[in-house]
């Protein structure tokens, strides 16, 4: 029998509980044994919940319980959850997390110290909630060298977008719809400035690279800057508006991530990654594309990533190793100021106006565009520099790379 | 250092040869050591072969050298294959294969002599090519009860349709095409009769439900009833004809699978998999749906999917459980007779007769459309035969299921 305590019953704490009791059978079969909840950590009191009997306050107990064989962390943030990790993997315990902020951030030094103690961190429900992604990536994906990792890895954004995109609401209305349908945060900033989606491109680019990247590391921009125009605009060229993290492989051997919203063509499996739905594209040498597509977020998606990585825990336990990386540093990342691709311009310009700046570029025309401002899409890869350069004496209202 | 004999230097051997050792630093690193191709088993000479001092005629020198500690089966077919595998797997050797043959037929044997005897039967390029479809089935949905698995599974067929859709090729000419560019086998029989994908089912359906299915036990229907007539009259409908092989679970725990043609809605993921791409649609209790996508077929996509179990295999010398599920039966597969859905109908009558059979359907137009015969969509889910009760009197040209 294996003992399991969690930290933390909030959304996905208590999703954990109900998925490792609801399907006890089900799971000791594929585990080989039974996997037992022991203790849930939280400091409020749950006196009429099912597991009241479990609950405890005090992580110590716990961490002296030689009994519990896996914590499983599901408090968020980055102060209380990394000391429990720390503490339970010293203790020779094994940590599964949901917690994109501590992997991004303490990754490297958490799988490390797991390694040394022959104990197991993972994390498979960091990114893409229940889409398998980071074991299909470390290891059905390892004959690769994996060139490019790019995806909708935030739900929120994904939904906020597709409503502007489908039924014509501003960016303010569609975040307003998306709070009142609990897809958003009162405070929804990590989401829509980007942060959640750095963090988790950080996460991916760790596994498919080898080489931890920090978040501060990845230039994002959220997409509180897209307008209905843009809107408009990209889909007379057929093509969709989506916040994409991406991390590309250059030959130097640094890493270029950042996230940042692109026009994404329809041919492109990502552009039908609607709503709270995320998607996930792998470039290998060897497969060429994949792509990972389901619901990136949510109680039960998210628990079932988080006890599919108990259950892998339970069933090897003492003899599977560890994923790790190597440690980041300064020549790791790169910025995006030598990353060539085509943009996307929105001008307070006329036709000819643009023209003269683009000679060759691709007009774009919506239903209301006026004389007022005009668009186009580059003919040729540009850094954002070289377009800057091109455009001087235009009044910019939107810049957006293409993905090709 | 972990040996490794490959069997049959075809296309699939051939690649592994080639990723193995092209990625040979990179591969050690993931494996925790260094993996050496030791011998190749064909019954052909290569004498310009880089590879050409590792070749063998004979299986004994493999089974006999205890250095080998894996051997890559990539010979096909269910003979020599079935017969190298158990001997290998007898002497104690790891076995690795992208052979769905075999798998499908003989996969439930295989597994439990791995089981017996301390290795493993690894077969991640038996299904999807190189997409990760049955670590993440068996590992990271394993807290999920699967309820349904659907997908594009081969893609031979995938790319006549996709060519019928775009360009209106007839079938006929669509095959041709496919022949010319590689992707049809002179004797296209086991790809567009469906062969190929009720093998890949049975594999998806074992896994995902802990019994085995046998090919026979799967009414499979293939693609070359499928006319131009039928692909326009879905376009009109906003749908599109793909192949997919399905397995489902009922309540009685009996699985219901299938191969057959169906009318997949535009706003299904799969709809969007074109050309030879593969696309897996997993339904989970916890999950939901999410699917996978990418290069079904191909020699580096199936290489690097064989080779990416090969270092799993090596990583976990001797610690790896092996995947297993239950024997089948009589009792565990169930056909389609009871499975109720909507159906695409195209008879030779008029739309009046039509309507008089199935009052209520909803009628489709296409661009030729003539007098003589004419189509519609079900309003209700019916069973075949309640359909085909219904259809009496009416010279049917096409039945084919609607999936939603």
């Amino acid at each position: 029998m294996v003992n399991v305590a969690i930290l933390g019953f909030g959304t996905v704490g208590s999703g954990v509980a109900e998925v490792l009791t609801g399907h006890e059978n089900s799971i000791a079969r594929k585990a080989d044994g039974l996997i037992r909840l022991k203790y849930i950590l939280d400091v409020r009191d749950f006196p009429d919940s099912p597991f009241a009997g479990k609950f405890v306050k005090d992580f110590a107990v716990i961490e002296n319980d030689p009994e519990v064989d896996i914590v499983v962390e599901t408090i968020g943030g980055a102060k209380a959850a990394l000391d429990f990790t720390r503490r339970a993997l010293e203790a020779g315990k094994s940590v599964v997390t949901s917690n994109k902020e501590l992997v991004a951030s303490h990754g490297y030094e958490l799988t490390q110290l797991a390694r040394e103690k022959g104990v197991c961190y993972l994390f498979e429900a960091s990114v893409g909630g229940g889409i398998p992604i980071i074991r299909p990536l470390s290891q059905c994906l390892a004959a690769n060298e994996i060139l490019e990792i790019y995806g909708i890895l935030n739900g929120t954004t994904n939904y906020i977008l597709t409503r502007m995109i489908r039924t014509g609401l501003t960016f303010d209305a569609a975040l307003q719809e998306a709070q009142d349908n609990g897809y958003a945060e009162r405070d929804p900033s990590a989401d829509v400035e980007g942060h959640d989606a750095c963090r988790k491109i950080c996460i991916l680019a760790a596994i498919a690279f080898g080489r931890h990247i920090y978040p501060e590391q990845v230039p994002t921009q959220g997409i509180t800057g897209v307008t209905l125009a843009d809107v408009d605009y990209a889909e007379s060229a057929g093509k969709k508006i989506k916040l994409l993290g991406r991390a590309i492989r250059r030959e130097d051997g640094r890493v270029c991530a950042y996230v940042a919203p692109h026009l994404v063509d329809q041919s492109n499996p990502l552009a039908g990654v609607e709503d709270v739905f995320n998607g996930i594209s792998v470039r290998g040498d060897a497969i060429g594309d994949v792509m990972f597509y389901g619901r990136g977020a949510g109680k039960l998606p998210t628990a079932s990533a988080v006890v599919a990585d108990v259950i892998d825990v339970a069933r090897n336990m003492g003899s599977r190793k560890a994923l790790s990386w190597e440690p980041g540093g300064e020549d790791t990342a790169c910025g995006t100021d030598d990353l060539a691709s085509r943009w996307y311009v929105r001008a307070k310009a006329s036709v000819d106006g643009l023209r003269a700046a683009l000679p060759d570029c691709k007009l774009l025309a919506r239903r209301e565009s006026g004389g007022e401002e005009s668009a186009c899409i580059t003919a040729q890869e540009l850094t954002r520099a070289e377009l800057e350069e091109k455009l001087a004496g235009l009044e910019q209202h939107s810049l957006i790379r293409v993905l090709d």
